[in-house]
């Protein structure tokens, strides 16, 4: 594909301006339009679809990537998307790229993802998104079967397109490429969960306090989900939509419930 | 109804365990059981799902609220009701109630909303949960009107259920009781979002910081959605899933796409 140097693509993440999963999607960004980066300047991870109302946010020049233009953002990864536009870009991008996250986004992880987030921040506002993920949490992870099958998404993204805004979810299993067998459109793995246990511990006044820590827990691993894709050396691709109505319960509340 | 010593319910919030909001709710939730609090030592407003993976957290017991055990958490909401499981109760409560919030979360908000996010963690850990709201900002706004419609509903949630663990999510028109028309079981309304026009200003230093501010625009209020019914004088009560694929695209992106 020919270089458009009038496609504008946004680049966030939510583990941060300098990790090396965005590193490696705007480099094949790059081969689809003229890249603007607008990521946090710390990790982000988990930040589910904050944003910041509280306090100011700074937006600062980075000159880290060869000819791409950077900001660091002192907010979250859907702050960012907001900034961007709003700042940076004073239009809409023509596509927004989030990750590579390094670590799964699959199943019930999409509520819980700054990198998902920021993509659907931009789905929200009619600009094509995808979300992209490496399942491997090592932060020197090697990204380079994510790029390829991420090129691939991307093109497809720009020449087909996705029905009404949805954002995808892209999740990449930690395989070389000729390991990966191809890639899987598929539907979110229901009946997961984060199990917790929080580490209890105390600080040298003798307080205590707790760390986050858990087990990822699933019930649901039909072939039509994303976590039997994964485990089974496909990259999963998800739609993911807006309505989070449950709409079969609406007859059931209308019928049962006495109001 | 009489008080159930024995039912456990967990109240927490995301405006912080100081607000009008959260002892609005527990005044009427100790009508159904016995309350433990644990919520936000600060507002934690639009913080939707996020959860402190890189930091400590602290649970302080605050002493605020009479009769009731009730604790102040460093995290976010979502922290709090996975925090309040693990080390406070020692079990899942029998009921999660979230908020009352000061302001909307109707239609799109249900994604930014660190109330709707609370309830959704104790619903996705199979707790009947609830998300109330109040569409009006004030700090120290009436709540009299959402906590009568609140007990009914709370009643309903108790002795009904709700299918699949789904939660609800509740919103309050800024009406005295007498001129609320009563409740209605909506979908959430779409094509609604935030466009943002953040503030630019300098620092004493003459440095450049934005405040994000918007205007919350929607296109979609047909008569069965939580908008309409709002402003129609409505308590709006919308089930909420958490599944979000769109699965309508999977076949489209079967047919067209080339992967």
């Amino acid at each position: 594909m020919s270089k458009n140097q009038e496609r504008i693509i946004l680049v966030t993440n939510d583990d941060g301006i300098t990790a090396k999963g965005i590193s490696a999607l705007i480099e094949i960004a790059k081969e689809f339009g003229r890249v603007v980066v607008v990521a946090p300047d710390k990790a982000q991870s988990a930040m589910g679809h904050a944003i910041t109302i509280n306090q100011p946010l700074r937006l600062t020049e980075a000159h880290i990537f060869e000819g791409v233009e950077a900001y660091a953002c002192s907010g979250t990864p859907v702050d960012c998307v907001k900034l961007a536009i709003d700042k940076v870009l004073h239009r809409k991008p023509d596509l927004c790229l989030s990750g590579i996250n390094h670590g799964s986004n699959a199943s019930i992880n999409v509520i819980y993802s700054g990198t998902l987030s920021a993509a659907m921040e931009a789905s929200l506002q009619h600009i094509p998104a995808i979300g992209f993920s490496l399942v491997d949490y090592h932060y020197d992870a090697d990204m380079s079967a994510a790029q390829h099958f991420g090129r691939q998404i991307i093109e497809q993204m720009l020449t087909k397109g996705v029905p009404q805004y949805h954002l995808l979810n892209v999740n990449v299993p930690t395989l070389p490429i000729e390991k990966i067998k191809g890639i899987r459109i598929c539907r979110q793995a229901l009946q997961s969960k984060w199990v917790e246990s929080f580490d209890e511990r105390q600080d040298p006044q003798g307080r205590n306090y707790y760390w986050l820590t858990g087990d990822f827990l699933t019930e649901d691993e039909t072939p039509d989900t994303d976590l039997w894709a994964l485990h089974h050396g496909y990259v999963s691709v998800v739609p993911v939509q807006h309505d989070l109505t449950a709409y079969d319960d609406i007859q059931f509340l209308n019928n049962n419930w006495q109001l």
